[in-house]
C-alpha cells in the first residue's frame, strides 16, 4: 500500500522512538487524529488542555529523548505556544503536528472558525518561527524531504519543530518518492581534535579541576560517556539547578550541587579554589547560576557546547557535543583528582511531631522519602529550590523548568513522564499556586491508571513571588483557597489516597502510607505563608539588598 | 505629583472605564502590579491561569466594552496568546499589559528566566504583531502619545492592544508632557451622505426588507440606534447565532434566529423570499452562517461593517458604522414592513419524570430557567447550538465564542461577565469536554463571592466532534471521567449548591432550587454519548452528506 502524507510522517516518528502523541482534537485535525488512534504502534494521549499537552510531551522528552504533540489549527496550536516556547529554552525536541484546514480553504477567503476572520490563513505558523527550530506546511511532493529535514533538526538541536498539515494534503499518496538526501552536519575533525588535545592537556596540568555537568548531557543521552570521562580523569563533579541528578549523587565523585554563594557553601569553596572548571553542557541561566553568583575563572574555563566549544577566551566551532565527548572519553587520561568530601545532603528532618510544618521539617522528609529509580518533577519557585541539595538516591531522575520557569508545568510535565516510564514511580513536587494553573492534568494519570505521588505545598499563595517582590503581603499573591486534598476525587480518582497535613506527625503518617500505596497519592501539606526553603530565602537576600539580580 | 509610565496608563485606562485588571502576576510584572494593587480605584483580579485570564476580559470587555490584562514577560504573555487571538478576531478591546525585564536586560546578553536562552528579547513582542491592532512599548518618552494612539485603536477597531513596559521605565517620570495630538478617524461626509441616501432609498422602495442584526453592533454600544431605526422604519429583524440576544427576542419586530437552512424553516423563508436584506455589522462565519447555507441576495443586500458599507456589489470606504448609523437614524423614513410572525423559542420540554435527560427535555427547559437580566455565557459545540432558537427573555444577554470558537472559553470568560455585572445573573452552559481545559477559573465566583448558575452538559466526551467526525466513536474523542458535581467543593465553594442529575425529575428539581438559591450553583447534566442538540445534527447531516463545509 502506497504511503500517505500522515502515515509517511508517524512512520518516520515511530522510527525513532515516539509511541504516544499528546494532544487535544479537533475538526481540522481529524485526518491526523484518525491515522494516530488507527495505528496499532500509537497511542493518542488526549490532554485537558493544549498547554497541558505541550508541557505532558515536556515531561515525556526528557525520559525519552523526544515527543510528539498534535493540536488543531488556530485555537489549539495557539494555546500550545507557552509550552513549545519553553520546550525551546530547554532544549527539548518536540515533534508539534497541526491539523490544518483544507488546501483549497487557505487559498480561499472564507471567514472559518478558529481564524481571526481577516481571511489570512498562514499567519500562526509565523506566530511560531522564533519557538522553533524548524517547521513546514507538509504537502504531498515535499513530505518525504521535510520530515527528513525537521526530524533532523529537532534531534540535532533538541529543540521543538513545527509540522503544518492542511487537511486534504494529510490523507495524499506521497507525490515524490526520491527526495534530495539530507546532508546532516558534521564535526569539522581538524577542530574536534585540536579541541580534545586542548581538553585533555589542560586537565593534565591541572592541580584541582572540577566537572560541571549540565542539563544537556542528559538532552543528548551521553550520560554514561560523560561519567566515564569523569571517572577515568578522576574528577570530582558538581551539577547546578537544571542539571541536578543528571548523574548520580551517589557517584563517589559528587561533590553537591553548586548555586553559586546562594547555598552549599562547602562547594562554592571546592569549586572557586578549583584552577580548571570543565563544563559538560551547562547553561548559564540567572536561576541557574545562582542569580549569577557563580564564579569561573573565565581563562581557566572549558565549556562544551551543542554545537561550540568554548576554552577561555576561544570559540571553536562545528564541533557537536557528542562528537567531542565520544573523543574525549577515548582520549582522556587516567589521573586521579578525588579528596574526601561527603555529599550530606539535606540532613535529619527537623521539628517534633506536633510542630506545624516547616522548611527544615518538610524538605529531608521529602528527601527520604525518595527511592531509587523515581522520576522527581519540582516545579519552579520555592519548593523545586528546597529540594536542590537533597541527595538523590542511585538512578533517580530530577527535571525543573530552570530557564523557561512557567509556573504550571511541573503537574502535567509529571503526567507526560509517567507516560513515557509507566512502570516508575513519578514523584511531583508543586506549590499550590503554580498547581493551580494546569490541575486539571493529575485527572490523566487517573485515566491511565497510572500511580503517581504527588506533594502539593499549600502555603497561601505565591510563595516565591512573596520573596522577590517588595511587599510580600500584597495581594496580587493571594490566590483562590481550594480543599486540595479532595481534587482526586473530584477528579474521578475515587480509590487515591489523599491526606491534608498540618503538622510533622501527620506528614510522617502520610508519606508512610503513600511510600507502601499501590494507588496514585496527593498528599497537601499545609505551611504558613512564608515558611521559604533556603535557597528561595538567599534569593530573597539578594533582592533585599541590591534590589535584585535583574541588573 | 508628577505622573509615571504605568500611573499614566492606569489613569488613562480608568478613564475610558476600566476597573478591574485580570491577570497573573510575576516578578518582571511586579512594578504594574504593584501599581495596579495600589490603585484605590482599580481591583486586580487574579486569574488561576493566564488563558483563563484572557479569556475573562473578553467576557468582562462583552459587558463593559473593554477590558484589561496583565500577564509576565515570555512565559505569562505566551499563554494567555491564544484568548488575545480569540479578542481580535470576535472584536473585543483588551488592553493586554505585558511586565518586561529592565531595560538595561533588555539591551544585555545575560540569560534570563521566562527567555528562550538566546538573547533575543524582543521575540515575544513580534509573535503578538499578528493578533493585536497595535503594539508598543513604552518609555518614558512616548508615553503620553503611545497610550493615546493604542487605546484609539483599541476602541475604533474594537481590538485587543500590547503595551511593554519594562520595569524601570513603569516607575519612571513622563518625560513628554507635550505630545503630537492623535488625529482621529472621520467618515468621509460626502460618501456618508451618499450611503446614507441609498439606504434609506432602498429601504423605502422594498416590498419585504428584513434587518440582519449582527455581533459588531453590541460590540460599538450602537444597539439603542439600531433599534430605533429599527422600529422608524418597521423592518422585521433576525440574527444570526454570534449577534443573538443584541436586540430584545420579545421585541414585536424580532422572527427569530437565522441559520441558513439548518434550522428554524420559517425564519429561512422570511430571509430567503425577502427582497431586501439590511446587516448591521454581522460576521459571515462558516458556523454563524449555518456552515454557508444563509443566501441573501447579493445585489439587494446592504451590509454595514465596522469601517466601510456593502450595497450590493458596491463598497463605500471610509464611513464608521457609528456614524452610519447615528445619520440612520436621523435620516429613516417611517414605514411598517411588519407581518405577524410568533417567534416560540423552544417550545414545551419533552421526556416525563423518570426518563433520561434529552435535547428535547434540556433546551428548553433551561430557556424556561432563563430570567429578565440574565448573562448567559453558552460554550462552543452542541450546547450553544442548542440554545440558538431559545427565545430569550427581555433584557437577557447571550455571548458564544462563534467565530474563534476556542472550547475552554465560556467558562472564565462567565466569570470575567461576572466581575463586569456583579449585580446581575451570570448562566454558564458549558459542555463537559471544553469545561476541562479552564475548569479551576470556577473557584473565582467563590473567591469574589460571584453566584453564578453553572450547567455542565456531561455528554461522555466531546459531542461536537463525535457529529463532524466520520467516526463517532473513534477514541480522541473519549475524555477523563470526572466527578464534576465535586468540583466545587474541592474548589472551595463548600456553600454552593451542586447537583448531578441524569432524569428530568432530577433535573427539575435542580432548576427549581437553582432558581431561588442565594448561592453558586452547578448542576452536572449526564445524557447520553450521542445526544446532539438540532443544530449539531444539522451540521453533522451536512458533513455526511457531503463531506462538510470546510471545502
Amino acid at each position: 500500500m502506497s504511503k500517505t502524507v500522515i502515515s509517511h510522517l508517524l512512520e518516520r516518528l515511530k522510527e525513532i522512538g515516539v509511541t504516544d502523541i499528546f494532544g487535544v482534537p479537533g475538526d481540522y485535525a481529524f485526518p491526523v487524529n484518525d491515522a494516530i488512534c488507527n495505528d496499532p504502534d500509537l497511542n493518542w494521549i488526549g490532554c485537558c488542555s493544549e498547554l497541558n499537552g505541550a508541557f505532558a510531551a515536556d515531561g515525556y522528552a526528557r525520559i525519552k529523548g523526544c515527543s510528539a504533540l498534535c493540536t488543531t489549527y488556530g485555537v489549539g496550536e495557539l494555546n500550545a505556544l507557552g509550552g513549545i516556547a519553553g520546550a525551546y529554552a530547554e532544549h527539548l525536541p518536540i515533534f508539534h503536528i497541526v491539523g490544518m484546514p483544507k488546501h483549497s480553504i487557505l487559498k480561499g477567503d472564507n471567514i472559518m472558525h478558529h481564524t481571526l476572520g481577516n481571511g489570512e490563513f498562514d499567519l500562526f505558523h509565523k506566530m511560531v518561527q522564533p519557538v522553533v527550530c524548524a517547521s513546514t506546511i507538509l504537502t504531498p511532493e515535499n513530505t518525504v524531504s521535510e520530515v527528513d529535514r525537521l526530524i533532523n533538526a529537532a534531534l540535532t538541536q533538541k529543540k521543538p519543530v513545527y509540522f503544518g498539515i492542511p487537511g486534504d494534503f494529510a490523507m495524499m499518496e506521497l507525490g515524490c518518492s526520491d527526495p534530495h538526501p539530507l546532508v546532516k552536519q558534521k564535526s569539522n575533525q581538524e577542530t574536534l581534535a585540536t579541541v580534545v588535545k586542548i581538553i585533555t592537556d589542560k586537565i593534565g596540568k591541572a592541580k584541582s579541576p572540577v566537572a560541571v555537568v549540565g542539563t544537556l548531557i542528559g538532552r543528548y543521552d551521553l550520560r554514561m560517556e560523560t561519567q566515564e570521562i569523569i571517572e577515568k580523569a578522576g574528577l570530582p563533579f558538581t551539577s547546578m539547578l537544571m542539571g541536578k541528578g543528571t548523574l548520580s549523587e551517589f557517584h563517589p565523585n559528587f561533590i553537591g550541587v553548586y548555586s553559586g554563594s546562594l547555598i552549599a557553601e562547602d562547594v562554592r569553596q571546592i569549586v572557586e579554589e578549583s584552577d580548571l572548571i570543565v563544563s559538560f553542557g551547562t547553561i548559564r541561566s540567572d536561576i541557574n547560576t545562582g542569580a549569577f553568583t557563580i564564579k569561573f575563572d573565565p581563562i581557566g574555563e572549558i565549556n562544551i557546547h551543542p554545537d561550540h566549544v568554548h576554552v577561555g577566551h576561544a570559540t571553536y566551532h562545528n564541533v557537536f557535543i557528542k562528537d567531542v565527548i565520544t573523543a574525549l572519553k577515548k582520549e582522556i587520561k587516567s589521573q586521579n583528582f578525588i579528596k574526601n568530601h561527603e555529599v550530606k545532603g539535606l540532613g535529619q528532618p527537623q521539628g517534633s511531631a506536633e510542630d506545624k510544618i516547616t522548611a527544615d521539617s518538610l524538605y529531608p522528609r521529602i528527601e527520604k522519602f525518595f527511592k531509587s529509580g523515581d522520576i522527581i518533577i519540582a516545579e519552579t519557585g520555592t519548593s523545586s529550590m528546597g529540594l536542590i541539595t537533597a541527595k538523590l538516591p542511585e538512578g533517580a531522575l530530577f527535571y525543573n523548568q530552570t530557564l523557561w520557569g512557567s509556573i504550571g508545568w511541573a503537574t502535567p510535565a509529571s503526567f507526560g513522564a509517567a507516560v513515557a516510564a509507566p512502570d516508575r514511580r513519578v514523584v511531583l513536587v508543586t506549590g499550590e499556586g503554580a498547581h493551580q494553573l494546569t490541575v486539571q492534568e493529575i485527572s490523566q494519570f487517573g485515566r491511565l491508571g497510572l500511580k503517581p505521588v504527588i506533594f502539593c505545598l499549600n502555603n497561601d499563595g505565591y510563595l516565591i513571588e512573596r520573596m522577590l517582590g517588595k511587599n510580600p503581603y500584597i495581594y496580587y499573591n493571594e490566590i483562590a483557597q481550594w480543599n486540595y486534598s479532595k481534587l482526586p476525587e473530584a477528579f474521578g480518582m475515587e480509590d487515591w489516597f489523599t491526606a491534608k497535613v498540618v503538622n510533622n506527625q501527620e506528614l510522617d503518617t502520610a508519606l508512610e502510607r503513600a511510600d507502601k500505596a499501590d494507588c496514585g497519592c496527593y498528599i497537601e501539606i499545609v505551611t504558613d505563608k512564608m515558611e521559604a526553603s533556603e535557597m528561595a530565602l538567599a534569593l530573597n537576600r539578594v533582592v533585599l539588598k541590591d534590589g535584585g539580580w535583574n541588573k
